[in-house]
């Protein structure tokens, strides 16, 4: 049995873009296994935007991680020690272990056991939290009908991209917003998106005008901004604007001002909502079912971007930040 | 018969605030009353915030009115010749009349006689178009529940007292912020507010963490602005924020940056939403009805500030973005 646990801890709260001096690497011992509990080794973890929120010392909708303690992440990971009759050494799990080697959680906060027959890592991407956030935000919220203009930002990120081809099997006209040619080339070459935008090097708005002339139907936004104030001067009649998230800014010590355009919800009669997912937790089984049929036939691709060694964690979150990343955002243990 | 008409058309597209030489005071010749047309005087018209977006030459919910047009105006008038058959001489009627002393228009495109028993000028006001923007977005779009909170801006201005007030009837505890302590005293101590924040004299954001300190679960915005940021910054979780207009921007020549606090949105899964009233016209009767009967009940109070003479028309647009008028702002011709 392991003695000792390798982690980091959140040392400081990052001001403006996170530094790895604001999480502390070190070592605890690992406590005896109670009853209930079980310990697991992580595998995997989830990188994802919103964690960089759960750093702020405000209200939101999960407390903040405090000084001190393990930053919190999703992963997966096998059981080595299990006092819980749910699980047994060596099954797969998932849940919210944090940047360790080993987590010690009760069995009733562990996720269900990972399904045989897929790989351990989608579930924390297309057919986890990632994929799910896609799923319930394009539908739920952005409802896309058959023809209509969709556009994602963000769109070659893990929920983006899943985002933007639930759209286009909806018959949508799907429309991406990434970073640099490379990306834009798997939207369109891989991802069935009917076309793609590189806000790098082209004019977004103007673009925007000739892919959607019609208008946009729907906005899945991921990154806030300029590039959501650039859908709203072009938004359709009854546009609705799914608000995932707003990447750009969560590094931003001040919010920055938001878009000049807003208005135009008004004389457009547009919608704009935001969401999280953990609100859809009963609806996971329908969203993993559907994920999952979708991914097996192809009509959805997905990327996963590995990094190694838990000694990286505070630079793989940053690779959210910088772009660095197409698709889901991992780390190997 | 009068044989000339006076009237305002729209002589230069306002740069920033109306000024009264963007318009033309002029007169011109009543065309005979062809078949099928009625001939009308008008007794007053209306002035709404609205009317400002309507002298852009951009697309909108109605198309822009043109240099060298009757500025655009909804009115009660008195039939003076009718050559259609469901009007007669002598009738009241309500329209799309603009600023000027007769109106020549099809019988089609009246609207319904004005009813027996209410004022005229109420059916431009508490029992009109504004009446129903309050009746229609306030239930609608905020759905008020009995003990949420509910923040009205211009609250003090035609559909704002009105909407405030819907959401009293529906239990709600209900916040007015208008500018001025004689707006704010009306509110608390006539319009049946549970509060008012003078925007002019006091610390909006701090006044409303006072009064609303579970957050804001309903905001209806007739102002945007800085004071959309601040309600944004409050909102409590399934918060819905009805976008009636942004009567602070609507002078600006660029539009000014958005709210920062847009990002709320998504940690409260909050919902913001415009609306144009035209879209309600299916609906107007059942909405009237309600307003009918909580007016005569004193349930919800009124109030108009009536102008006099045509030529006046321009200043009295004016007084919507000074906030000099409370209540319904009418011209008597």
């Amino acid at each position: 049995m392991p003695e000792m646990n390798r982690r980091w801890t959140l040392a400081a709260r990052p001001h403006g873009m996170p530094k790895e001096s604001d999480f502390a690497f070190g070592e605890a011992p690992i406590p005896p296994v109670g009853d209930g509990h079980v310990l697991v080794r992580v595998l995997f973890l989830s990188f994802d935007p919103t964690q960089r929120g759960w750093l702020e010392d405000r209200p939101s909708y999960l407390p903040p991680v405090q000084l001190g303690e393990v930053m919190r992440a999703v992963g997966v990971a096998e059981v080595v020690e299990s006092k819980h009759p749910g699980f047994a050494r060596g099954d797969l799990v998932q849940g919210m272990f944090g940047w360790q080697d080993y987590a010690l959680i009760p069995g009733a906060l562990l996720g269900a056991k990972l399904r045989a027959g897929v790989p351990p890592t989608w579930s924390l991407g297309v057919l986890g939290v990632t994929g799910l956030t896609a799923y319930f935000g394009m539908l739920d919220l952005g409802k896309p009908k058959a023809g209509e203009s969709v556009v994602v930002s963000g769109a070659a990120g893990a929920t983006g991209s899943v985002a933007g081809q639930i759209a286009k099997l909806q018959g949508a006209h799907v429309v991406g917003i990434a970073g640099g040619p490379a990306k834009c080339a798997w939207l369109t070459k891989e991802a069935h998106f009917d076309a793609a935008i590189d806000y790098k090097h082209e004019d977004v708005a103007a673009r925007l005008r000739e892919l959607c002339p019609k208008g946009i139907d729907v906005y899945f936004d991921n990154v806030g901004g300029e590039i959501l104030d650039a859908v709203l001067g072009q938004i359709a009649q009854r546009a609705r604007i799914v608000l995932c998230g707003s990447i750009s800014n969560y590094n931003e010590v001040t919010p920055p001002p938001g878009p000049r355009n807003l208005r135009n919800l008004v004389a457009q009669r547009g919608r704009m909502e935001g969401f999280i997912i953990l609100d859809y937790v009963a609806r996971f089984g329908e969203g993993v079912a559907k994920l999952s049929e979708w991914v097996r036939s192809g009509a959805i691709v997905h990327l996963e971007d590995v990094q190694h060694g838990l000694e990286n964690a505070p630079r793989t979150l940053l690779r959210l930040f910088t772009g660095a990343n197409t698709g889901k955002q991992l780390l190997e243990l």
